[in-house]
């Protein structure tokens, strides 16, 4: 994450993991979820922020999920489950459940299927949010699997030339193990900044990059802005990693378009463009994707090579100005090290926040130190 | 393709898809490949001419892979094969044979897969050059399915913060089927641009953008520039998608470890950046998976929600300034309806090289109309 994106020393207040997860758990079970499934969401998110992936942790998500949960727009009772299935793959229908519980449960089908059949893929759609969809992916690094997972949502990113938005932020995740080093993890969306960035942008006022939105009518800018006055109360308008046409934006459209493609057309349901709050369309929708090294090469060569793949980008000479080169979920490895030790910092505005909920929904408030 | 990097009409000429096709397939039965293969060789070169993708065409890829042949850089009787096979995976060891040619059995391989299990996933390793990783994955629409290919191989793109290059521009192209609308066809490098653009740009005297390139110390070059001294006879340094970390670049660079992941270490090799010359891990890795439409959903919904997205996509109001807005795929479909009718442009210093080749290998010229 940029600098400028972290939570300011003097407007943080240090959380600790254990006191995080138990608040966060009761409110799930208070929200209606059973209790190992409220753990398992508490995971998600606490998992998250112990990584410095603030974006998605419990800040920006936990009041969208009790907003979701109270205006039923989600299902706390959700009855998931297979609408059709072969031996590689299968496709759930997640009863407007959230995939930061269903996901840990699609990505468990996608590595058994894959330990029978070298590879398994598992598509959810009428689904809730999935938090960092990272956290899926390393779902499969934990039992030796290369992890894939994709969403999409939204309509807030303009493709290329487009003067309106038609498509999610639609991240890609991948998770790969090594074997000393720290597993490779990606997770990014395919768009110029994360949706829950411009939140975050917001929060603290600090600007948006050149190359990140576009004005009203979908034509990019290119300097520093702060959030728009005609994204006052609607999102703004996202463009698609490249930023321009001769950066490449039609990259970024087009890896868009396959998230959408392989989470929501093939589940057989409607991207967000072609539908409207309450239908099924509008709805989050989720690819998951184990590979079994040992289907393709013997796990011991395979995590001897990417060490020796990561060690030697680690060890690269840097760019003039440039401190060291790193790979994907190293810094995150870092930082939830940190934390664990630490406590996670959490802006004085989300504390507030969490005392008003709990106290609203009657259970523990956070414990601060 | 940018206006700039089209053949300029008054150094072009027209030849038919027929005569281009006779020569290609006679160039590489020349070379030793079968006639069912050098059948498969042409049809790869000559669909990416047809379509406009002239990067991957016959007018780079054709001398490349003389001089890979002479130098026994590449394998005209590669007995490639399955060293590793599970129902929905398969690994290949190329035997340094081509991937314009091995690519369409990998593919069918996949799909053989996906018919039996609902997904196939086959990596192919030690291997020669793919031609546009697209062709291959429409292998897959022509048979209802999604295709998803990657390919990894060189070290001519500098990692974030990096000072040397160490990935290749390990593109990714996924297609899939709609009815009436043109199927969607993404194929992009996970760079700013593709390596043999900047030939192209070279030949014909065209400035590179802004973020496309870094200088010699991997310093992104933000200016129009053409292609730089330091560049004289070796490769240059080309950005990741994103170009700056400002406007992505990490993320650009992440898509393109995930292709070294899926391409090179889950089929056991080793990336280009710990290989040498003449070494196996030198050679292109390439991934080929094949997903089944039905095992998740209906065929015909699965078409019927493609048209209406593309539609939509297609009619939306553009941004001010711009045409239309278009989708992956549109352009070369129009292409190739035109090419087919009237010819297809090579530049008349292409055309000097085959009647240079033609006369050296003793095989018919192309027909100039």
């Amino acid at each position: 994450m940029l600098e400028r994106f972290k939570v300011p020393i003097d407007e943080q207040v240090l959380v600790s993991e254990e006191s995080l997860r138990r608040t966060v758990t009761e409110f799930f079970e208070k929200m209606g979820e059973t209790p190992e499934d409220a753990a398992i969401a508490a995971d998600t998110l606490v998992t998250s922020d112990l990584r410095g992936v603030e974006s998605h942790g419990v800040s920006n998500m936990l009041r969208a999920y009790h907003h979701q949960y109270k205006n039923k727009d989600i299902n706390a009772k959700a009855n998931w489950k297979i609408v059709r299935e072969k031996p590689g793959t299968a496709n759930i229908n997640a009863d407007r459940g959230l995939v930061i519980i269903i996901g840990r449960h699609a990505m468990q089908i996608a590595i058994d299927k894959a330990k029978q059949v070298g590879i398994g893929a598992v598509s959810v759609y009428n689904s809730g949010h999935s938090g960092a969809i990272g956290h899926h992916a390393m779902q499969a690094v934990q039992n030796d699997m290369i992890g894939l997972v994709t969403t999409a949502a939204g309509t807030q990113v303009v493709p290329t030339f487009s003067s309106i938005g038609l498509l999610g932020t639609n991240p890609i995740a991948l998770a790969a193990p090594a074997r000393n080093e720290v597993p490779f993890l990606y997770d990014a969306a395919t768009c110029s900044v994360a949706g829950n960035k411009i939140e975050l942008a917001r929060r603290i006022g600090s600007k948006l990059e050149p190359g990140w939105i576009a004005d009203s009518d979908g034509v990019p800018i290119m300097e520093p802005v702060h959030v728009p006055e005609y994204a006052e109360g609607i999102p703004v308008h996202i463009l698609p990693l490249g930023g321009t046409r001769e950066q490449g934006s039609h990259k970024g459209y087009g890896l868009a378009m396959i998230t959408e493609i392989l989470g929501t057309l093939l589940a057989g349901s409607l991207p967000s463009m072609l539908a409207s709050p309450g239908e099924e369309g509008f709805m989050h929708k989720h690819h998951f994707v184990a590979y079994d090294i040992e289907a393709f090469t013997d796990l011991d060569i395979f995590k001897d090579n990417m060490d020796r793949m990561l060690k030697m980008i680690r060890e690269t000479k840097p760019a003039p100005g440039q401190e060291s080169v790193i790979y994907s979920g190293m810094i995150e490895a870092e930082e939830e090290k940190e934390r664990r030790a630490n406590g996670i910092p959490l802006h004085t505005e989300v504390i507030e926040w969490f005392k008003t909920m709990t106290n609203e929904e009657e259970i523990s408030d956070l414990e601060i130190s």
